[in-house]
């Protein structure tokens, strides 16, 4: 399918059907997007933590605010995208020792790119403004996840509404120098419980939207 | 074509063929997938602005740094994403009167929400603050117009290596309320110029990316 197709058809699902899972082949799809990804400098700052069993879910929703609870509850799987806390040596060069050997090239190569980020990112910058860099990357990464979904035909909530430093600190993100960013609720709709689906999507029209200079 | 191959497809181009220029029809699809984008809340905290002809590509590559500047001038079209300075009640509210108007609805339906929305945005956070959560918000948007441009086998390459508060000024982007998150640079590929076509994509192992908990 077309993607305009698959981005007219996607909502943020109010609504879960639970007899009604998604595959594992369709999950590894979506996972396979948020991977692709692009990046700044190709540096990818984030991991997926993938949530399946009904305990996990459990936790996970105890950080939820209001109806995000129940999404996570009865998705089929939830998403949680959680970024670097921070930029550091280590992680770069570890990027550019990675892209070396994938690229069959002496590392030098890479040398004074990577000494340039981290002159910028370790030596300039505080650890928020890298978070502020590296959250904005994951959102690329969030909407692949969402657009994937979309072209399987299966729901997807985006999740902003929880309480970030309860999530990261039941699962132990610091520890894995990660902060949680957003969850991805996965699975299809109930359209008893799903009100969202039958209205018009509205958008700001491109009169609006597009200024030409 | 499948969204996972048009994701391998694309690389962020390193040098553009000036003679073959992209469509206006395949511009406006590009547009259109950065426009259907979600967003939180789905305020669109943000606009398009489009750079097409030369005096203006040059005003733009003027504020870039190193390389970029020749890809916006070699460039078909360069789109600047531009999100709010703030969150401010008036635009808070102008989202809701119009959503309620394409719904149908009365705009009361939506006052409790909008409320919530303005007491943390307003009441509780800083500008810079709003600004850090509407510049991931317009990320999900700049992956959708790389994914489009993909799909469309149209080159592109998001750039952040520009001085936005430069390019902001030569603008008067602060009197329109915006300040510029990025650029996209829109074209073909020329073969000898663009030295990471040939390259193969670098990411991280699902193994490393995927953390099942």
């Amino acid at each position: 399918m077309a993607l305009l197709e698959d981005l007219q058809w996607r909502h943020a699902l109010k609504g879960y059907d639970t007899k009604k899972k998604v595959k594992v082949e369709e999950l590894g799809k979506i996972i396979e997007a948020i991977r692709l990804a692009p990046t700044s400098s190709g540096l990818q700052p984030f991991k997926v933590l993938l949530v399946s069993d009904k305990d996990m879910k459990e936790k996970v929703a105890s950080a939820c605010y209001s109806t995000n609870e129940a999404y996570v509850r009865e998705s089929s799987y939830t998403l949680i995208l959680a970024g670097w806390d921070r930029y550091t040596e280590e992680r770069i060069d570890e990027v550019f020792k990675r892209t070396a050997e994938d690229r069959g090239f002496s590392v030098d190569r890479y040398t004074d790119y990577a000494n340039k980020l981290k002159e910028v990112y370790v030596g300039m910058q505080s650890a928020q403004e890298n978070f502020a860099h590296i959250a904005r990357q994951v959102y690329i990464a969030l909407g692949f996840g969402l657009a994937q979904a979309a072209e399987l035909r299966i729901g997807s909530t985006p999740i902003e509404g929880y309480d970030a430093n309860k999530l990261d600190e039941l699962l132990n993100l610091q520890d894995l120098g990660l902060r949680s960013l957003c969850l991805i609720t996965l699975g299809h709709s109930d359209s008893e419980k799903d009100w969202l689906a039958p209205m018009p999507k509205i958008r700001r029209s491109m009169n609006d939207f597009l200024v030409e200079l």
